[in-house]
């Protein structure tokens, strides 16, 4: 019988022990877990904390008792101490209870930790001051959703995705919000300057938010936050910004301990390297999730970003692989991603600009419409194409506004089958006139890159 | 200077037009239209009738001014005699005017013409009966809008997507209205008769539909339609429907004697044969939209359906072409259609099961929702998807539900790149909590086939 082990019980480990049992009905699976909750969403946290989702634990995706169903033991609020790759045994404590055990093959699903950025009084002997948190668990979301209080000042570190998410659920909570992001632009990993500074606007009506500025101190009052001073980072001017509660969402970490101390390669992004199978440098031990390095597809880079839609597939090829399939996933990401906002949808695929060197990028922007012109009710929709300037290939995507996340999927589908954008623009869209126009803003995205691209070819 | 003449002001005659301009700056370009009215949107006309669109006159896509100040000539009211190909010149009348214009290059514009099925006493002198109607123009909806009364009876023959689409309208009108279909199932060139059993359940509930019936003949009462008798196809009993209004949505012809006249090669479907450049058999006649033969992308096979999107990249192709200019379409049609009826979106791209012939086809079906399990307001999408049993290849898909069109489009990349269903299944879909779940049903769909797949290929 199979001996496989997984440590981590997010969405990498509980998919992988899921799909491992889909492909072998006999062998044994150990998910070892060091928080209290089974495999939840993450990315629903902040509907939680909003209310949208009545209860946190409605985000608990795959129940204990689910994974007993199924034959899969979850041991929770467990910490592997160590793994004995010669022996192949995990050593696992549970409250005062020694756990080890044997296995054939192991899954690392051991996830990130939020980056904690160097600012003056935000720790104190390494616990974060009161009224500082970072969002990454239930218990975490459980222990804002206490600290908000209506009217009074709320302030995020970080303007990507997680960090205007939460904002937003600041902001209908009925919070003062104000957003610090150290970059001169927002949503930098996902959308270009010049796709992003509509958002920003829109942003700007709602919420402050303070853009090229660094966090540097706080000011506390009997231990708990009341102020966070900022510097604009062109001209060093401070400012002091009230606030009761402090959110920082500043990215995360690969947790990489348990990999580098069996001797698995990692990446330059700080993840475990893992190829299209999910192995690891390590025969035998595959890794899934925030813990790894991604390849970009379209460049080839290394990065260091998580998504769900990634790990879910990971997961689903480490434990296909690991019980005895064969599942291979494409040679990089395409990083296909979404979020909503403020009442607004965006969507991305592939890099944005400053991601992608050494290729000859040209872009086409196109605001359009969701429906014809003539329709009641249509929505704009902003889409940005970028493509090879030689092969003509799409290599990425950005979108805001109506069905951003759909629309870039379309698009996710020509990167994938290495479309160039003569072909992509060529391809009927489905029309009706309460549903999107004849040529859909993807398209004309596409016309004028193709007309770009023509101009250029044709020479001065 | 070239001199353009394009026969037909609907959407593939001025598309081809605007095209044609662009791409010479100077050439000639006159259109002949046989209506009142320039470019509009036929599709929308149904919405006009509903009051969804407020006036019949803002389906008005391209406006006489507008073509005016692009120097494109349009002759309205304009009915061609003659083209005359040795001379190269076309006769038509104005009223009593008489124009003679000569061309170097023709497009044939000419569009279809409603098919109007053998029922008894559906006709008087070549007119149909008072309160039957077709909707083909402005001025078909403008006549029905006078006959559509609250609480009296409307029946419609065809189940298609118009006939439904007005069925829709009338109910929102207040009319008793009733669909009468000849075949066994319902939107036969849209959907899989497994995927429109669920739509006729949501149909039934609202109005009345006699699928399997064939409309007969009519009652009258002085010279106005009363009642259409309907015959049961299997038993042969008839009934009586009362109606004080029938709408013949049964399809249409393509309008091609001016192409015969002139030697075009007229293809199976009966409509003109284009190539991917928009042109005839005929050296210089263009055609484009409903008059031509679409060559399905998929089976090879002719077609004759009409779909906007079509039309309009095919007036994008010859106006380009005719102009000096080089422009190819794919080597045949997606078919990527979509509608929306009693709350329900529907679409599909490539043909249907019954449409593909001597290719050995694998199906999957899935029904998801639109958002994740634990994620409040999430609504039903129903996914089917057909793949080549050898190749893998992606043939044909078909959605009814959340945003099934833009997750057509989605499936529709799939098939113009060839790509498989393995290939497919594993893109990264663009995921978020109040956007779409991490494994889209699109995906989930693929996955099903693909199991067929491995299950068929492992054999019994």
């Amino acid at each position: 019988m199979r001996q496989i082990i997984i440590i981590g019980c997010g969405a990498g480990g509980g998919t992988s022990a899921q799909f491992a049992r889909k492909t072998d009905r006999t062998a044994s699976i150990t998910v070892f877990e060091k928080g209290k909750y089974p495999q939840y969403s993450k990315c629903g946290l902040p509907y939680a904390i909003a209310g949208t989702i009545p209860d946190f634990h409605n985000l608990i995706e795959f129940s204990e008792d689910w994974f007993k169903k199924e034959h899969i033991e979850v041991s929770l609020e467990t910490t592997v101490e160590e793994i004995n790759i010669q022996k192949r045994t995990v050593s696992a404590t549970k409250g005062s209870e020694h756990i080890e055990k044997e296995f054939d093959s192991l899954i690392l699903a051991t996830g990130s930790k939020p980056w904690i950025p160097p600012i003056q009084n935000i720790q104190k002997n390494g616990q974060l001051l009161q009224g500082v948190h970072v969002l990454r668990t239930i218990d975490d979301g459980k222990l804002i959703l206490t600290q908000i209080k209506k009217g009074r000042k709320a302030t995020i570190i970080g303007a990507g995705l997680i960090g205007l998410e939460m904002a937003d659920t600041l902001h209908k909570k009925g919070m003062n919000v104000t957003v610090v992001e150290a970059l001169p632009s927002i949503l930098t990993n996902t959308l270009d300057d010049d796709m992003s500074a509509p958002v920003l606007q829109t942003l700007q009506e709602k919420i402050a938010i303070y853009t090229n500025h660094l966090a540097v101190r706080t000011d506390e009052h009997h231990g708990t936050i009341s102020a966070l001073f900022i510097k604009d980072i062109p001209t060093g001017e401070e400012k002091r910004i009230e606030t009761d509660l402090l959110i920082i969402a500043t990215g995360t970490k690969p947790e990489t301990s348990l990999a580098k101390a069996v001797g698995c390669a990692i990446g330059k992004s700080g993840g475990i390297q893992v190829n299209e199978k999910s192995e690891t440098s390590v025969i035998n031990v595959y890794a899934v999730g925030d813990c790894t390095e991604y390849i970009d597809f379209v460049t080839s880079e290394p990065l260091g970003i998580g998504l769900g839609s990634i790990v879910v597939r990971q997961g689903i090829a480490a434990g296909i692989n690991v019980a005895g399939g064969i599942y291979s996933l494409p040679a990089g990401v395409l990083l296909t991603r979404t979020s909503e906002f403020f009442g607004m949808e965006i969507a991305a695929v592939g890099p944005v600009k400053q991601g992608i060197k050494n290729i000859p990028l040209i872009t086409g922007k196109y605001k359009g419409s969701s429906l014809p012109d003539y329709f009641p009710g249509r929505e704009p929709i902003l889409i940005k194409v970028g493509v090879h300037e030689e092969t003509g290939c799409i290599l990425s995507a950005q979108a805001v506004g109506c069905n951003a996340a759909q629309r870039i999927n379309t698009l996710a589908c020509a990167i994938l089958g290495k479309m160039t954008v003569e072909e992509f623009r060529k391809m009927e869209t489905a029309y009706a006139p309460p549903i999107a126009p004849t040529l859909d803003a993807i398209t004309l995205a596409c016309d004028v890159v193709s007309l770009k691209l023509a101009r250029k070819r044709r020479g001065p």
